[in-house]
Parts: structure tokens; sequence; C-alpha cells
């Protein structure tokens, strides 16, 4: 089993790497090779039970995308994207990572005759506009931002390629990750980590929104363990549509922070400074929330059962020591 | 106003020449000037009230589409593609044309800064799938051909350059088109306009399905009269999805051989030779007819009276002479 992780380097991709070298085998085989590529080297695994190698990968070059995926390869998990709010700002770049690189790691992989299990991380973000909610499996998807339109359209390259064979896709929308480890960043979501993450590590965080905001989370342990599912779920199971929404719950601020004070005491909550903004405020509440995915529940991918849990397992893989 | 309709040498897009050169404005506006382009030159529009030109355009080279997108250009109908059985045979060129060349055509009018109109045809191939019925304006995209694929996407980035402010789009997925003139070929919708137009142009026709079977129909003559309103709705009526069913009827068989019977008498009908075709069976029976177009419908788009009237536009607009 020769596993590629595209997107090697970003959290999700860390985080699957790690569970891959410590699980050791995927879809019944054991794992044999694990590389993990993205735009710059992708930290090493470490403590890894199976061969790791890592490289750089460039999605939007079609050349470079050949390097990388070499002819044996088993499963591709395509996780690489620009976020958000720099596809928003970088219109060409958006279109060149997100569009362009996925139809050249489709091509690529076509181009084997192999047809590899290609896993892809989609978005709660292809949903929106003038779509009612809730959302469920067959909602039309209206995404706002051109990530969002981005990932809609990989989707639909992914169902079509594995509906002729080229590739046996599944493709996941991700719900936010909280608690994410690692820096606030400028995506308006940022918030929906930093108000627990910077806490839990002794900091400050402001909180731009009031605490009755509802959104739709998952933690990153979960995320992987989930994708790990996706890669082993029979191509049968998956039905005429490649790509479905990967569980979360909705959770609102005040929860997420109930959750923290029960896990870890009073004084983290104490940290957060509450600043509405309304520019946040104005971007966050255009975001969907109400999600059913009862076709990926059925299919045995699953939620975190409680937010307690999101706050421990972020105590226990991420928390940086002293 | 200065129109260029991009596949005007096809069925819809002769006819919607042949309709703003005898209307002679649009948007509120006099034509004064009117480019059809296609991979080969287009027919001439006969007894044209407005400067018409014609010229070749290839969509999949970006240069080509420079040549013919003009700087000056204020409505840009965008009708060109692969059909979906080529599209399915030759996958690499229905992708060339029917995406790339979308995407082409949508950089150069980006690149313009000017906002063009433009008016993009899709088309109920995009439905399909695990999708339930009936089809309502928020029912999810889950195409099962390459061609409806394309389509769909043709109608993210639409949306998405409509969001940003790079083009006025406005989309339409159109309905089978019959009484289609010209030749039967080998889509296998072909016998939904031939059963009609070989009998009452004298000669037999086959067909492959039960008089029983339902589909979905619009007139070539009602669907550029809807292509003329969509350019012309406000875009501030078009909200956040640029894209749309445009207004079809749903008909049998039976439905559509009496509507012939009515108005051409007793003769056509029995020039019809039924021959059960389990293929062709099997690939229309997938097909979705059960569409409610609301928003269309809303904004002042409109499907056929009765059918009599496709049969009578018939033979008004496109019967051979003879």
């Amino acid at each position: 089993m020769n596993i590629l992780i595209i997107g090697g380097g970003g959290v999700v991709g860390q985080k699957l790497g790690r569970l891959l070298a410590t699980r050791g085998h995927l879809r019944g085989r054991e794992i044999t090779r694990l590389t993990l590529v993205d735009i710059v080297d992708p930290a090493p695994i470490p403590d890894a039970a199976v061969p790791v190698e890592t490289a750089t990968c460039n999605i939007a070059d079609p050349a470079s995308v050949a390097g990388c995926i070499g002819a044996d390869v088993d499963v591709i998990y395509l996780l690489a994207a620009i976020v958000s709010a720099q596809a928003e700002e970088d219109f060409d770049q958006g279109y060149a990572i997100n569009l362009m690189g996925t139809l050249n790691v489709l091509e690529r992989a076509r181009a084997l005759k192999t047809s590899p299990v290609v896993v892809f991380t989609s978005s709660i973000a292809v949903y929106g506009g003038e779509v009612p909610d809730p959302i469920l499996d067959h909602s039309f998807l209206n995404p706002q931002t051109s990530y969002g339109t981005q990932k809609a359209i990989g989707e639909m390259l992914l169902t079509d390629y594995s509906r002729k064979g080229y590739v046996d896709g599944r493709g996941f929308r991700l719900p936010t990750i909280s608690v994410r480890p690692g820096k606030a960043n400028r995506a308006a979501s940022s918030f929906m980590s930093s108000i627990l993450r910077e806490p839990l590590n002794g900091q400050e965080a402001v909180c731009p929104v009031d605490e009755d905001f509802l959104h739709y989370y998952l933690s990153p342990r979960k995320c992987v363990e989930n994708l790990v599912k996706g890669a082993e779920l029979d191509a049968e199971a998956l039905g005429q549509n490649r790509c479905m929404m990967m569980p979360g719950r909705i959770w609102s601020i005040r929860q997420l922070i109930d959750a923290m004070t029960a896990v870890a005491g009073p004084q983290p909550a104490g940290l957060i400074r509450w600043d509405s903004q309304p520019e946040i405020k104005r971007i966050v509440s255009g975001w969907r929330y109400d999600l059913r995915p009862e076709k990926s529940l059925k299919l045995g991918l699953s939620a975190d059962d409680s937010f307690e849990d999101n706050v421990r397992y972020y105590l226990e893989d991420d928390r940086p020591a002293g």
C-alpha cells in the first residue's frame, strides 16, 4: 500500500500522516510507503512505523505533479489548497491551485490507468447563497467565495473521473476544524480555534462575535479518522455522487467555552476578551451551520461526541509543552 | 449594442441571430453590430436589419478567443459546446471545449474590465444521479455524463465571475429542443425531434421508445425568445445564483404525435415505425423530466403553450420548401 498525501505539510496533512504511520495499514494492506508532499517540504513524521518520505510538489505545475505521483501509488490524498481568504484576494492564484491543481492531479492519476483511490477534501464553503436551510445531502451548491466555487468544481470533476473509472474518488466537505493547532491567521474563522487554543496556552484571545453564534465544528483528530475511513469505503457504497458532507456538530460559542471550562477549569475563559467586530460578524453570519450529513453518517463516518472531547484532543495532541 | 454569438453556426445560434437581426434592439439599445462565430464560419443571416458579420473561433484556444471577443462587446452569448455523446466518447475534447473553452471566454471577458453580459446555455443534463424528483430550483446537480459535468462547472464559473463583477452572467439549463430542424444525429435524444420532423417532411422515422415515455421539451423558437429575455433581465433580479432552468413542458410521445396529427392531419403519424431499442431506452430512462422552473418563470421566461405550437413553429420556420 503506497500512499501519497498532497498537502502533507498542513495541519490536516500532518495529522493524517501521523495516524497512517502509526496505524501501519489501509484498505486491508500493510503500508509500504507513505509520502508527504507540499509546496514546501513537509515536516517529517516522528517515530513512524512505516517508511515515510517527504518532498515538494506544486500542483499548479503538471510536470511537478507527474514527478510526485508515481505509477505505483495506490491512494492519493488531495488536501492541498489555497485557503478561502487568499483565493478571494488572489483570483488567479486560487484558480491555478484549487481548480487547475485539482485537474492536474486527476489527469495524472488518469494517465496511470490504475484507477487509484483519490480522497479529496472539499469544504462546507460550497454551501451558501440562495439555498434554504437545513443543508441536506441533495442541497444545491451555491458557494459565495471563489474558494467554495473551486472546491465545488473539484467535487464535480472527482465524480466524473470516478464515473469514467479513471480514479476511485471520494470527497468530503470538511466542517470548520476546531481546536486547530498553530497560530491565529487572517481567516474570518480564525477565532473559532483561537478563543480556545490561546487561553488553553495561557494567552489572551479576542472573540469578535456574540456567545450565541452557532457554527459547525469537527476536531482535527476526528477529521483524520474520517479521512482514513473515507479511503476504506467500498466504491459501490458511494453511489452516483462521490462527494458528501463530513459529519460535524453544531455548537454555540458559549458551548465551546463551557466545554473548555469543564475540561480545564475556570482560568482559560477569563483570558477571552469580547470585542464585537462587525466585519467578521457580517462574513461569518453568511456561513451555513445547519447541516445534516445523513449519507456520511450512514457510511460510518462520525462527528465528535462532545466539544469537551475537542478540548481534550487539543490538550493531548497539540498543546505546546511547558 | 454590440452582440457576439459564440456557437452562432448551430441551430440555436442561427435562430438567435435571426431573431436579434429582425428585432434590432437589446437591453434598450439599438443593435449596431451582431457577430456570429463558430468553429466553422457560420451561415450569414438573410435580410438582416442590422450589421451582421461572421467569423471562425476556436474557444479551446485563448488567442482565438481574444481575437473574436473585441473590447467593445456588450453582450456575449456562449452557446458553443461539444455535445453530449461526443463529450462522452472523446473525454479530452469535451473538457478542452466545454470546460477550458468556457474558462477562456470568461477570462477574456474579465480582461476587458467592462463586465459584459454573458448569456450561457447550460442543459438539463446537469441533473441526474442520486437527486430525488421533482427537480426544484435548489436541487443538487449530479450529472451522469461528462457533458453535464462540464455544463455544471460552467455554471459555477459564471456565478463566481459574476459575483466578482468580472462579467454580468446569466445561465439557462435548456430543455430538450423539439422540433429541432436539420438531420437526425447519433444523440440518444435524436428521435425526440425526428419522429415529428421526418413525417412532417413526408419521410419515415423510427420511434425507439414506448408512447408513454415522458420528457421535458421546448421549441427552438421559444428557446431563443427566452435567451433574448435572459440577456435583458436586471442583474439585481438574478440573486446569488446566476443559473436556472429554462422553462419547458412535460409531454409523452403520444402527446407529441397527437399534436402533430391535430396540426398536420393523420398522414404523418402513419410514417412512424415503432422499433423498441433497449440501449436507447436505458439511456433516456435515466434523464429527468419532472422539472419545476419556478425562478425563471417568475423572471418572465416561458414555455410553449401546447405542443401543437411546437409543430406549427417547425412548419412556419424550418420545414424545407417543397
